[in-house]
């Protein structure tokens, strides 16, 4: 990686930290260059503008969240035991990255506004989804989930328990009710086994 | 009600829709005055600082939220019953306010910064969950519920569930994720009753 790559990555994974943990509206241009000690022209040779950094620094931060969260999913063969490693790693693993789930953060920081932003973490909540539902589908192919189960459906369920429990855990400052949350999905995946 | 008194509760809902809508950093005083048509001088004579408008404003969303969801509760008797009804008011009916969940949307946006909202928004979870809390132990007591239940762990999930699914439903401009969540936690609320 030549200089100016490096740079760029530089500050992509500062900006990535910033928007994550204070918001887009929370961070400028001049708080990217405060912490990448960069000038105004440094900075600017790379990203002409604010919503192209935090478009490409949410890449970022969300392409860590994922790759945290599975981790060591392939040396898994049973469907099950994958979504289990998943559940684990959400709640023991941390991306590193300030500010807790970008996806989270970055629904519900552009729900209402910003587009752009609007239209990574759809794209990011998908490509999550999918993961999931590709899991779930070679299970059910495998015969080691039942014929019942709807992949959506399984898929949503994991993501909303984990993304509400973590609201909650990270506002009780307590790892208590994520650890809940996982313990009540994999007994609800016990469920969902062929037998 | 007095004029000043009116004109108080206009600011704090206009205020409440913007900053729900769009985040504390997201809105400025000026925004505030260009909503309710106020002065600055207008404005200032009811709040000193944003901070202390958006600390009501909040306050004022949650109410709003939470009547909502405790809708009608007082007409059943039944623990479950009170229950189901809760989950259906969180699916079907909307408080009058903008920018989706207020608690969620607080969490996300004050748990890495502002210490003032993060406070209030912990108040708001706190309230929320011994509502849920003490309509199961009142359930338990009265043996519609298991004994083996554990009422935060159950208050818990209902809630992570619920507002998980809010995040996946206002993405995908669809409401079923959250019809789906409904649908899974009355099954759960069933496998919870005494028999």
């Amino acid at each position: 990686m030549n200089k100016g790559a490096q740079t760029r990555q530089r500050i992509v994974a500062e900006a990535a930290n910033l928007f994550n943990a204070n918001g887009y509206e929370g961070i400028s241009m001049s708080d990217v260059m405060e912490a990448t000690g960069l000038e105004k022209g440094g900075l600017y040779r790379h990203f002409s503008s604010k919503e192209e950094l935090a478009a490409e620094a949410f890449d970022y931060a969300w392409k860590l969240a994922l790759e945290t969260r599975i981790h060591d999913l392939v040396h898994f063969e049973n469907a099950v035991d994958k979504l289990r490693q998943f559940l684990k790693n959400f709640v023991e693993r941390r991306p590193k990255i300030h500010g807790g789930c970008p996806l989270l953060n970055t629904a519900v920081d552009a729900d209402d506004g910003n587009q752009m932003l609007r239209d990574r973490a759809r794209s990011a909540l998908k490509a999550w989804q999918s993961t999931l539902i590709s899991i779930v589908r070679k299970g059910k192919k495998a015969r080691e989930i039942r014929q019942e189960v709807e992949p959506t459906q399984l898929a949503n369920l994991i993501i909303s328990c984990l993304e509400g429990a973590l609201m909650i855990s990270r506002l009780e400052r307590s790892d208590e009710p994520l650890r809940n949350a996982r313990a009540f999905l994999e007994a609800h995946l016990q469920t969902q086994v062929r037998t």
